[in-house]
């Protein structure tokens, strides 16, 4: 018997062996007394598997944490928002080697087991003195999870968080998530993160495979290509404490750990894209029989990454020529005479030629929380989706307006 | 003695030998009464060179004009706006013949001897009964460029319009051009027109050769890679009434040619860039000192076209975390530590660290009607210079408004 299923209120917490909690480190402005500052711990080593950035402007927190997850083995993550110690230099480095030495020490941890990550701006030091007096104060917990996903946020208007349980025969475990939204349309400068945890036993190789393919089909989908800011990073740790049978790529537990983590890393992933900076819908693209699954996903991300298929949403207004011209600048190989296209089940586009169409219903289509636009090339059989969210004047208001 | 002048009100029929005229086919709209539908004719048979979409869905009118390019000779132009004739399929190609023989007959060419080009919206047919009737009442004039302009206007606020002349040895000749902005930020959907005209006497194949290299500097240099809408294109007719000696590659004549010709594109490049839909400001991105040439125009071109970065300056908010975000991201090769980034003359990052500067006056960097901003790479010697627009909430409106 196998069956996943959601936690209620799931978290990072959720799985067994878990802590988390956070304080206030005043990283934005004195007295600000926002949560800032936060811990997850497991009270066991676990092993580990990271994503960072693909930007060649790498935080030196970025550049650490890569380091320790290379060396496989870790108890705790250390995070923090207002500030993301990107282009800070020499005084970056040793302000995340100190940051993560004093989270070690709260947890009874050794320091290089401690990863860390930070969001914010970017060309300011972290504030230390304040860092230091914070870092005492926190006292991690069972259901600490919520409070340390309400310290990583920045412009995210809204918690991201998820655990599912899952039950393979005689073997239980659970995966549980946080997520700092992109906090924008492109995730290309405010960080995503995204902090994974599980009980389940599972390999260091095996980790690092299946967050990679769930991050292919999730938080890559999110994205336009190459789009990436100096601190995003992705890390899972798992713990064993559920004390399953340890799952290797090639034991029967494998295509069920990978289902559940794609299951959690896609519900954040969407989370993140309908919680983009000023967003009030979720656009859905699925690019259906294109030659291969490398210009399938090309496709859905260039769509929904285009600045006038997101207004045109945000304005009710099914104009499919901004899909085609944005699918004809993708890369993706196509013939025109083959193409279809449909707003949500409503076709507009067929073998390459407008087909005529209901604009009322159309426009109730883009009228949803959640937008579907479906492209199919008949090309192929590769098929991939794309999440991305509306462009409205309140995204140019709250990026004009920044830091000033 | 060699020398190039701009021209007072110049335009494509400031060259000799060329005439143009526009009137109102409805095209929008019954009883619109806009100027919607114009011909460049030239006495002389012209040499051609013309670039055109590299988008995969070409509207029928680019794939008739670039055959009829790609033949090398011409005698006119006919342009309209209001509907772009693409994803029109077959009957989009029987109209596109039609329109030019159309025009043919007015100006008294064979019908193969008309280029065409149409902008505005997509997946809708031509106006044919329209057209047939406007076409006839088509006077073109030796002043009639400014009323050819009007006609493939669409959300520009303004005209597009130059002339240089140019004086070099015993040999003038004049090079005229009137754009159609890409009419918003990233010109990925909304067509860009360009259409240009000399008098000298240029060979087709340094015709060709001349006009990729001005736009490798300026009209490429206003897009995102790639971003390029169904209907692009740009069109140079050379009709060689002013009796030049023949300019080839080879010629001494050559090089003022280019110059001329690159002044004449980066002219109407900024122009277009200034114009973007909402547009409050110009941005000019100075890439220097990168590895080589193709890597400064990449990174030049990701920088110029961050919605974030757009944003900001909108916001008059100098924050140089999204300069270098996006540089980081462009593909360019970089050391941080060798990287240094100023806002109009005021350095911000000096060998990879934030410099303390005064902001005020940063700030009144971002206030004008000009925004420059400069990354110094220290990695080689190529330069390139990109320019776009701010990002605002007026160019959410109009996009959210487009075809409803």
């Amino acid at each position: 018997m196998e069956k996943i299923d959601f936690v209620t209120n799931g978290t990072v917490t959720s799985p067994q062996g878990f802590t988390a909690g956070a304080t206030s480190a005043d990283i934005r402005k004195k007295g600000d007394n926002r949560l800032d500052l936060g811990i997850i711990a497991s009270k066991e080593i676990c092993n580990v598997a990271g994503l960072f950035t693909d930007n060649k402007i790498k935080s030196p927190s970025v550049v650490l944490c890569s380091k320790r997850v290379f060396d496989g083995k870790a108890k705790a993550i250390v995070a923090s928002s207002g500030c993301a110690n990107a282009s800070t230099g020499e005084q970056g480095f040793s302000d995340a080697i100190e940051m993560s030495a004093l989270a070690a020490k709260v947890i009874g941890a050794k320091p290089d087991e401690v990863l860390i990550a930070n969001t914010g701006v970017i060309g300011v030091n972290l504030p230390m003195p304040s860092i230091r007096a914070a870092m005492k104060k926190i006292v991690t917990k069972a259901d600490g999870g919520h409070e340390f996903e309400q310290a990583i946020m920045t412009t995210d208007t809204m918690p991201k968080e998820v655990a599912v349980t899952v039950q393979s025969g005689p073997n239980n475990f659970t995966i549980g998530g946080v997520a700092k939204g992109s906090g924008m349309i492109h995730p290309n400068l405010a960080t995503m993160l995204v902090f994974l945890t599980t009980d389940a036993n599972v390999t260091p190789a095996y980790l690092k495979k299946s967050l990679t393919d769930a991050a292919a089909i999730s938080f890559n989908m999110v994205s336009v290509d190459g789009d990436t800011s100096p601190s995003d990073t992705v890390l899972l740790l798992a713990n064993g404490a559920a004390k399953t049978e340890l799952i290797t790529g090639k034991s029967g537990m494998a295509d069920i750990f990978q289902r559940a983590l794609n299951q959690v890393c896609i519900y954040l992933a969407k989370a993140i894209a309908r919680d983009g900076e000023g967003a009030t819908k979720l656009i859905e693209i699925n690019v259906k029989k294109a030659a291969n699954l490398k210009e399938a996903r090309q496709a859905a991300r260039t769509i929904v990454s285009s600045n006038l298929l997101k207004a045109a949403v945000y304005g009710n207004d099914p104009n499919w020529g901004r899909v085609t011209a944005a699918l004809g600048r993708s890369g993706a190989q196509l013939e025109e005479e083959k193409l279809d296209v449909f707003m949500g089940t409503i076709q507009v586009l067929k073998d390459g030629a407008p087909v005529p169409f209901d604009k009322f219903k159309a426009v109730n289509v883009f009228k949803q929380k959640e937008v579907p636009i479906t492209v199919v090339l008949n090309m192929g059989t590769a098929n991939a989706t794309a999440w991305g969210c509306d462009l409205t004047e309140q995204y140019v208001k709250i990026n004009a307006e920044y830091t000033t």
